[in-house]
């Protein structure tokens, strides 16, 4: 069994991608698009284009730059839509990867999905018995199944049958033979952004994105909301009502580019807010304020900036770190933070360090890293972690595979000091987080994994087997 | 564009496999089966397997060894079932390879399929009506979605009830969690023959599966028999009645191979009468008689027993030869056979030769063998062919692609002789052809081909795109 | 530990090509010239090219096609030599692949080489003494240190004045960057030919390459004797006086192709007159006669010639049989031949069976033929063999590994017919065998393998350790 | 013609790692040194090992977990070597890939090379005279042709003989079967370090290698020292006198891992000092210090240190870079940065920025990325340098292939400003430079790429074609 040394992370789901420019050939541009999104996803990608007649798709396990590296999608086409999704051990499978492309009562259709619809078990069993077959275990294909059984005549109202029967988290880029369509769930819990290229329009699941293509931002797709996006050019369906509005903290903590706009609010200067609050909150006091590389770095910023203490670079990331593994007769463990991160020994020597990072999951990397410092001659480590101890699953679309080992849920602040070997541990509070992010447009956020108060249905517990429709083996690509 | 040394025959579509053997694991088994179908479809491979709880399934474009380099599907399985299919230009695609394994009301499923559905446009467009989508281009999607949808309770009623809808050429193999299912169409267009295996069953499309996984040849499927396989032992089920049988006649002239016995007629021995029949329907004399490697030699050998005349190896087959391609700028376009076939210059040298092959398709390659054989020496060419002129298209489950170049469309057999050049061409008449075949088990064959005389209902022509559903690029290996 | 299931015969060591075609390029012809090479060696494979300046080479693991998959070299050149190299277990390395292209004090060099230099340890250490290092365990590098030491000006004269030191079996190719140069050693122990095309010349190893790429069998470079093909056309040089003849007389029996004409004599009518000699000596009767195919078939068919006994294919070969291997759990070992051959039962049913072979080396794969054969019904398997036992090593080209596992070593005819379980067991006289042979051109031929009267030098026993320099590790392509 | 994204920097070009651990097996910890180092070289990598016998090598093309995807090399050894080498465009071979294995009169020898000689022609030339052939077109080919020819019995005095006649840039690591040996040049061009890991020794480019193997670092390799290890322990042999120190200062300004101690000198303390001396230099203010990252982060936060002025992430730069290309119809050449570098908005909106960057080459890309700051909503780029205008070529080992288009060497610091667009440019002085880096134990250094003063001979200008040895052909993994 391999180690995998990425694992002490959350992992957000999936990026998507879309875009319609009539008269350009927009495969290249969602390549792109998907690169810049690539943080959001490693385990597989895929583009479908569109000419308006045909329809193809091109997927394949790995990061964008080696499913695409023979070629892209080669049909000209105008529309296209694209996904990255993530890496976990085990069940990543190519059947599985978006987006799904399926032909129906309709025409063609491809779909991709930001998310997790938290009654997609149920739905599948209805549908189930209505005659339909799986070939895979996404959501995706529940939601291609109800759009294709609706009695609907359009593609938009076809998706919003289908919406008015999801619960959960999701984000869509729905492509027709005509039309594309983005959608973001009535509580917006996944971001979505729309932008502008050279006439065309782009869709994107963060703005960074947007840059990378050369597209302007014009604004977030609001919670509830449907675009569709044709020759006519754009309209707008207020599908559903605001339900709740529960974007994603983490987006803002961890998950998102640092360069990307969310809901209005720059993601970077939410971190460094989160900073600040930190060094308000925690009262820390030392010779140096170190970030764990790359998340851990704008909170040490403004750490820094609202303390006075000098931040310097205490810790280097090996830049080339893919998805290497450690063999299994090795025996000295702490090989995998030192192959990923190095202490700068003439920084930290003989000085007292406030360590920011953005979370702990487990514990056991953070542990490890503190270690390694006061190897490397620190006199004492003092962490500061920008968000609230995580104590609860997630059911809206982050990888919940840990949730047994969240350190938090079974220890207290103290005991996840003594735990990593810290001097002292500070988490930053529910209320300076929030406070930290003052510019969101579409109101409140989700923080259910800090305090358990679950915006939307979560799905049933325990009875659910999640791994019940994974049944194909990957071979080697 | 590349050139495909193998064009100018026609092309099987399939070969199928499934074992069940309650204790043993049965994936080795069913690569073996699959490799010893291989002459049946050298495009894509794969195999599935259950345990009776999980289900697994491997796919993959390529030879079964290139499909199966790395690992056979690991799951401990007792169950499995297994696919080849073949190859063409164009319009292979990953998604497409089969077995299909799908989830539905019933549980898990995977099928198998070798044959062409005639009404498969028509069911298709139906349950996409009703609300089904479809991700691939093959017929087995609607065969699955048939089976979903039907209100029968085991999975042996509810393939029966989906049988009861479609027409055309099948055999089908059909794995759910507990059960193994083989099925051959009531016209009996394709084999399917039943081995016993350590006390499991086999069931294959060929016998000369069973004899290299060490199965004994039971009996083959009757046409409109279902044979349906688990624990409690083989049932079988007559679940049409015969209608019109009409094994295809290609199996024996060229398709299957020779060690293999079809509906209880060895194929090997066919041929031999065949090429008797030949000799004595020509009267031609010569010197020698040769066969075009390999597929024409048992007639050859055939023909050298009735007529007296020595049979020799004139022609010398280069054993490496893969899918190779010629380059574009290639400007001798005879290399393409030289590759492939040499003349054996110290046998041919001044001798007057009966070349025999068994079909002529195209008549392109027929040309340039005859052309080689006179370069090296022949004095004269007499070619015989094992089949009446190929006039009309297939609807059953052979690669009509080159309907529109079927020479015997276009000329009569003094004009194709004079195309190949050769000094006199035969083709055995189809009475000779259905004399020399005379212990089939099952009545009568399909001769559509040569006579146009369809079996069984045709597809609708020229409005069918069968392209329509071809929809994914294929990219790496 | 694999298993692998072409063990059971004599290996080729190579195969050689080289063509001067001013004004032509020549990559491709090369590639289609090793493809019909390709029975001499499936391990790798790699082509050279000059345009007179420049020198590229590319090479590889693998078949020809697998090698050249991509793409030709591309550089345009109108000089060119190839290589092929036979497959073993273990030592397949990249870098001892053929050609070898050196830089030296006269320019660029590349050269392939077919056989095995008896003195080549002794001549390397000489070489390392004088301050050679060696970055290959292949006889080439020897030969093309040795060429570039030597003091003389041209390349003609340094490769003379190099073949005047090695002893043991040759053909090479050398190209410099304006000459083609091909020598055959002074006992001939490899064979060697010469070929028209449009005007430029081709050397090939045999003559079904000449066939291939459409060029004209000239002659055979006789023993002793190097070709020189510049511009100004080609020179013959007698560069020693022909030395005990000695043409492996397994070229004949196995390992040439069919279509090929070695030394003037045709290889099919060779393995013909084995076997009418083979009916005259045997004596045998029985209702049929069958092959080992692919290369016991002429011979049987000679038998048949000879005796009126019918000849049949009762032995069939599954065709897409690769490096396949089985699992090393595979109980069943009889699985290893039955994937490679099975008997056709409708022939050899209740008949008393003549089975014709062209060899026999260590004896499992006949006997699980016989074995394979009663199964299906033969009332008597009588064995023939068209060669006599092989009962000694080869020290020139041949791969030996298998020494101690040749059975004749051990056994008498007796021992070793009970061995494979055969009714009656025959091997071909030496005598006969050499009167099976009497076109040959360049005289009298190998017979060491069967008689242990070595014409040539043998390199030391024992001591050498023929995996001293065999130390690189290859990893996957 | 693909774009290179990372074509604006200068090119290191190796990294090497030797390991002596008697009792314990060092391919493991080779790679994962080789890991450490590959910011030095990403085009190949090799490692090559001996358990005192046997020795093996494993190379391949790409990334160390490209190569060694698979497995390590096998054999249980306890010394070991490897390397990692750069990647140009063009003209990576496979058969360039160090360390190389030679046979020789010695025994088995391996070596791994960082570095440039300047008179490798010659002495290559010389070789060839002598005999010599060339299979590689890398320095390493002549060192080991020199160790092998040497009269001397030991490998060290061999080593030694040999670097008596070399001259320029090299640091080796040498491999006998019993033997290790580290090496730096007399000008201690390239660094090399000693390290204690188990009781064995460590030599590695980079002291961040032996931290993350677990390793001690005891020293650095002096200018002229040979090290060699074996069961003795460690004996120093001072083989020349220092000669004019000149470690290559670009390893502090550029080339080297911050976390690295090079010559007792920490690289990211020599940064920050470069950092401290361009405010004091240039006493630019402005609202921020943003770094073009990840290499120019350190010296722009001394700058923030020294001026007050705060630092800022104001570029975001894509984790996900690989060796990415842009397809030659991209009309769009801006694409080329934004893929790699995203301007945060909401960092330099309005705000007047000092950028900090390390060096300019060809400036193409400071342009680009001053133009996406402007778009971004900068009021102002002032653009300062942490070293001086690279005007000269380096002989010594860094890639040079841009020597024409080096914009130092045609432009004055204002033609410079105005062609990147900043409002104000300022290169750090050499005296700045100079100052910045004063901890270093072996003396001066080499500044030879901004004041052309060559510390050792140059090679000859113009007549020696660098490409005259490079001449196989790559073809896909």
């Amino acid at each position: 069994m391999l180690f995998d040394i990425h694992a002490d992370k959350l992992k957000e789901e999936c990026g998507i991608y879309g875009i319609y420019s009539r008269g350009n050939n927009v495969a290249l541009s969602t390549y792109w698009g998907l690169y810049a999104l690539q943080h959001r996803g490693q385990e597989s990608a895929g583009i479908a284009v569109t000419d308006g007649r045909e329809m193809v798709i091109q997927r394949g396990m790995g990061l964008v730059n080696e499913v695409f590296r023979a070629e892209l999608p080669s049909l000209p086409g105008h529309i296209g839509i694209g996904h990255v999704r993530y890496s976990t051990t085990g069940s990543s499978l190519l059947i599985n990867t978006q987006p799904l492309m399926v032909s129906y009562s309709g025409g063609k259709l491809s779909l991709a999905h930001n998310g997790n619809l938290t009654n997609a078990h149920k739905l599948r069993s209805e549908l189930e018995k209505m005659g339909s077959v799986f070939q895979t275990s996404i959501d995706s294909e529940v939601l291609v199944n109800l759009i294709a059984r609706s009695a609907k005549s359009t593609i938009e109202d076809r998706v919003i049958e289908t919406l008015d029967k999801v619960e959960g988290a999701y984000c869509l880029v729905v492509m027709s033979q005509d039309k594309l369509i983005g959608v973001r769930d009535p509580h917006g819990f996944r971001p979505l952004c729309l932008g502008k290229l050279n006439g065309g329009w782009v869709l994107a699941s963060e703005s960074c994105a947007l840059d990378t293509v050369g597209a302007e931002l014009i604004r977030d797709i609001e919670p509830g909301e449907m675009v569709v996006i044709d020759d006519s050019g754009l309209r707008s369906i207020k599908y559903a009502p605001d339900n709740r509005l529960a974007l994603c903290i983490f987006e803002y903590i961890y998950f998102s580019r640092p360069d990307s706009i969310i809901d209005g609010q720059s993601v970077y200067q939410a971190r460094v807010q989160m900073g600040r609050q930190l060094a308000r909150e925690s009262g820390f006091k030392a010779d140096l304020v170190i970030s764990v590389p790359d998340s851990g770095t704008p909170a040490a910023i403004g750490f820094s900036y609202e303390s006075g203490i000098p931040f310097a670079e205490g810790l280097m990331k090996n830049r080339y770190i893919g998805r290497t593994f450690i063999q299994p007769e090795q025996k000295n463990r702490d090989l995998g933070v030192r192959i990923k991160l190095n202490a700068v020994r003439s920084v930290v020597k003989d000085k007292s360090i406030i360590m920011v990072d953005d979370s702990i999951v487990r514990g056991t990397t953070s542990g490890k890293i503190v270690k390694m410092l006061k190897e490397a001659g620190a006199k004492a480590v003092h962490m500061c972690v920008s968000s609230p101890p995580i104590g609860f699953p997630c059911y809206y679309g982050i990888d919940t595979s840990v949730r047994k080992e969240l350190i938090a849920a079974s220890k207290n602040v103290e005991q996840i000091r003594e735990f990593i070997g810290a001097d002292s541990l500070y988490y930053l509070s529910l209320e300076g987080l929030h406070k930290s992010i003052q510019n969101v447009n579409y109101g409140n956020m989700c923080y259910a994994c800090f305090n358990s108060d679950y915006p939307a249905q979560i799905p049933c517990q325990g009875q659910c087997d999640s791994n019940k429709y994974v049944f194909e083996q990957t071979h080697g690509t």
